[in-house]
């Protein structure tokens, strides 16, 4: 019988990725949870993430030889045992008091992929550190467009030094959204846990320029009109000039994080972008957006093999990895449940859900009758009542 | 982060418009909660109007330069600061002491339209008066048909002398609906909250002929027929000659209000109706009505931009007022929302209503890259999957 | 406010004719309301009866001239005050202790129609008596074929000499279906409740010929084969055959009732049936049939005004003989929903029931600008958003 | 009044074949009923198989003439007496003490099919015994393929030996799925039932042997790559060449269990299959399968009568019998419901689950007008709405 092995520590009842959830929801405190859990507006985008799996129906093909098969893959000139990467998820000493260390160590030890998000609680440099004693993952760093722009290129050039392997812009939450659910709880950050690669001055011997830049910014927020969202938060929201100034600047290739729309995919690629994320920020920013999987096969007809398409949002299954790669992903990324696990059983909760995830998606692949990731067609997907004879 | 900030009393937990309901239910009564809440039949239209928004979809753009945007509009030769006018809704003192007068300080406040009805619990006179001192909103009258049609006249010359810009002449209601829930309760006005403006004699000094007019009536219902909505209600209901008769009555603009058919919206506009309201009255006049915003496409059409377009009926979020603009309208009205914020926090709810929808209109049009309300098209509701590769 | 008077001794919480359910439930023992509600298997079919009314949306015209409207309609060259008549109904002893008597007197006292059913707890002859007792109201009688075939004859010569208008022969129900809620309580009737029509020998003086009849057919039984169905109860279902000699026999109209394919309606018609019933037998027969409202178009399309069509299956409301009309119906009928009536109130809920439909039914035709039945059509239940511009 | 027989001990409110689950429920441990109720992954897919037959409409005739009507079938050379058959289920004895013996002489006793799994507690030889003091019923053996080679031969050999009358050769399972339910509960074979046919070495006097292959299969494990599923189960999954040797080795025909697609059903049958069964395991092996009802109707279209077609996957009721057989089939496996009915009442619950199927198919093809089922056709699923006048 198929099974995965149990990691020392995991309980018999966990069985598959959204198991943990409710093994974490017992470890954070309200304020933790309702930045995990919470969503934008009345959360009905993230719903549909899910549903967006659920609805779609495997057809398989039976006693196909599938010996030596694997789901290995090649991302951005790097071998995955997976196509699985995590999510970048800011603060995640919320969530465990190793924070992003734990998380980095985990991936890297099991060959995974792992973004680093601007808003971690550790530092860009310690986090390369844990990579490193953990394995030989990838690790990306993930980019929110700061207001003091002379910060951004800073991040990039520390992520360039401590051996980042690509730059994952995030274009898709200018604002924070209207996330109702943290609002009604309250939440902030507790004492300790702050975005530290953001903390500091730019220039720690300029502390008077600095000092002189962010009353500037005071200053404009005082003369801004009787828009919040326009004369405020969106005033450093990042524009394309910005992405052309960031493929200009860098030397890593740039992954354009938070797409859903097939002419703003294609205006990336060609601007120069190495990747695409279509993703809707797991429901994060605005409610009702399409499901990030909806969004796809649209944008992948589009793009047309150009650069290897990304995906996240909803993924809790193997065979959530199959239908986005049939659909036209490369890979995807996952956030919460990964989270999960770390919030409930640390590192061993990660590789724990990395090798579930392996798993189910290998053993998809084999009762589909397919051994290689590139093999994985919308012929799978294929409604087989499509053609209704009873209707 | 994007957060409206919290008017003096507001508890933290009503972080969205949808979150006074709970308030305002513990602050009311079961017979002026009936009466609120209450909609036609079993009150599927009512779900409806809600759901029509829920399942559209938004596709956004990322990275478009929105600086300066904004959510301000022209209606009816006024500019308005958002595109939401408070919707006619009778005896407000149901829900607080000083009804309509709360009502229109503080919409006026915050420049936003509101449309006293008809059948309001404060006077045409005092609500104008309120209005003014509030601040410069527009004010508008709601008309309902009076069985005594000297009366009808009346109430127009009052509010030209009282300074409203326009009629909002209601023609979906000329019965008022199977309101099974009212019945329930046996709903009924409470001491000293009565439709004022229609109390008096027409005439003052002519309280004979007053009297003697209502015995007309009364005989009238005597002699009718075994059909209690054709051979009594209904004789009162307006025609189209009605209409006619207003237009020519009247120098102010009259918007026509509750039409769903687009052969009706033409035939108001010919006549020479200054904009059409399409609304199902909140679901309480018949019950499994469309909701209102399936029934704008077509209208749109076919009025093709000759009138403005106002649309009510279940908007609860800024994303409704947008998909309702993508959609074809101008503007919209809101009901049952500020009443619930009215009776849970007084005037500061009805300004944080109207704030939190500026907040969320204003971060879906950033969100979306839009930044005037003249842009919003179709082109963001489109769904990206509806070329399904797999299906 | 559109309210309809309420009759001495309805609670003020039974506002529409659903609301009976609850009060006839607690009258009612298990036994009988086992029997009452129960429908065959899993009950599906029941649901979608009512679904079919619920999800069909009206379209209305504003601001129509319906002065000195009605829905009185003629049916079987009789005229009814609106278009319903109370659809036949086994043992009604069971939920009142007048039975039937207390239907026909209410029924005709409003000039309704009603059917009375051959397994009815009451004779023939006395239901004939109170009706005309109660008023001028049709009265048609039901035919369920009888193994013993000169039974037939008699059941029609008595329903003829007793005034009876039509006779309604039921072929959809050879058998009782597989009621399993019904035999879950192990359904019975109690002492003293039986189909009193078909108590007697045929012929009280050759009750030796009758014993001889039984005694063969006891014997037919223990001759047949495995199979329960077809080698015992089929024997004595209605064929085409058995529909030509009725037609023969009677000198009065005969409707057909039971029918979902339009073929088969043809065929009745074509061999001289008056007109037919679109049902599915309220469900009690065979699970997942469609609902009767989804059969009705298909039928009113072939029929094409031949004869006039009849429905039942859900119907609730006045907006649903609505929705029954403009899809083909001339009239409906109901059955559970005044047989509740009749367990709560007695006479006056048959009468409430019978009211409120009436004032729902020109509740919808004023608000959707219809002043006569014959106007109603299929304009009235276009869905607006059936061109979908954000699709 | 149509009603099965009640045999001597099965409860009132057991009125239908579902009605078991609730009994067999408490006589079962989690154990046991984890494996027997649980799906795979999150058990979508056994919804879907229910809710297919569930949303089928069934198109009905009145009046036709079925006298001497049945529901016999013949079925590769055997005629039955309705179109079921027992689907294999592994491990019996952990629903009744004498496990697949009581199974097979009571399906034997009623004429019905049995498959007998490789995963029996019962020797392959004591059950055909068991069959054959039952009664004159076919039984067939269904062959897992076994890592042992040579133990396939035997294992065919012994079935043949016995009089099994085909070989049920399951392709869509080799592996076991991702029972989550099954892991959750840590679901084990309790001591003293096992699967008995693969107990013994393959040849007793080879004892040698048989360690020597085992030893290799182990080493074999030991050097396999990083993948569960691809180095380790995989390995000895069947593929068509095993489907070609054992149509070359065994005299009996083969039937192919386990197709979704219509290519691998064309397929098996060139290759020389005698029969399909459209399956997905009952949802145990891959979610999000799509049901098999689904499935079937292409399939059907593709085979174009070749050979029977088989289907299981939620048939509860006659009236799904009916509907399968409508879509292409030839007969049914029920798996969950005989297994509910043998462990809450034994050999009794068997026989009654198998005449309340057949009452229930003899009372949908007389409802339906139908005496025979070959002339069973989509012309009784039709969807009288299909055309839909209102839309």
């Amino acid at each position: 019988m198929f099974q995965a092995p149990l990691l020392d520590g995991i309980p018999q009842d966990i069985a598959a990725v959204a198991d943990y959830a409710a093994y974490a929801r017992r470890r954070l405190d309200d304020n933790a949870w309702a930045y995990l859990e919470g969503a934008a507006g009345d959360e009905l985008t993230r719903g549909w993430n899910r549903a967006a799996f659920d609805r779609r129906t495997l057809l398989p093909r039976v006693m196909a030889d599938v010996a030596g098969g694997h789901c290995r893959t090649t991302l951005l000139g790097r071998e995955l045992p997976l196509p699985v990467l995590l999510a970048p998820v800011a603060w995640q000493k919320l969530f465990h008091p190793d924070g992003e260390l734990a998380t980095a160590y985990t991936a890297s030890a099991l060959g995974a992929g792992m973004v680093l998000s601007t808003l971690a609680s550790c530092s860009i440099e310690d986090v390369a550190a844990a990579a490193q004693q953990g394995g030989n993952g990838p690790r990306w760093f993930q980019l929110y467009l700061q207001p003091e722009r002379q910060l951004n290129e800073e991040l990039v050039r520390r992520a360039e030094a401590a051996g980042y392997e690509a730059i994952v812009f995030t274009v898709d939450a200018p604002l924070n959204g209207i996330r109702n659910r943290e609002q009604r709880v309250g939440f902030q950050l507790p004492a300790g846990i702050e975005a530290v690669n953001l903390r500091r001055p730019l220039d720690p011997n300029d502390r008077a320029g600095f000092e002189l830049r962010q009353r500037s910014l005071a200053e404009k927020r005082k003369q801004r009109g009787p828009s919040n969202v326009f004369d405020d938060l969106m005033c450093h929201a990042p524009t394309w000039k910005d992405l052309e100034w960031l493929l200009a600047t860098t030397r890593l290739p740039v992954v354009v994080k938070g797409v859903l729309h097939p002419d703003d995919a294609v205006r990336a690629v060609d601007l120069g972008a190495a990747s695409i994320v279509v993703s809707n920020h797991g429901g994060r920013t605005l409610d009702t957006l399409p499901a990030s999987l909806d969004a796809l096969p649209a944008i992948a007809e589009r793009l047309f093999g150009r650069v290897p398409i990304l995906l996240d949002g909803g993924i809790q299954r193997g065979s959530d990895i199959f239908k986005a790669i049939a659909l036209g992903a490369s890979a995807v990324l996952i956030g919460r449940p990964y989270i999960h696990a770390l919030a409930a059983a640390g590192p061993f909760g990660i590789a724990h859900v990395l090798r579930l995830l392996q798993d189910e998606l290998e053993a998809t692949m084999a009762l589909c009758g397919v051994d290689r990731l590139d093999r994985i067609s919308t012929d799978f997907l294929k409604d087989p009542s499509f053609r209704r004879i009873d209707a």
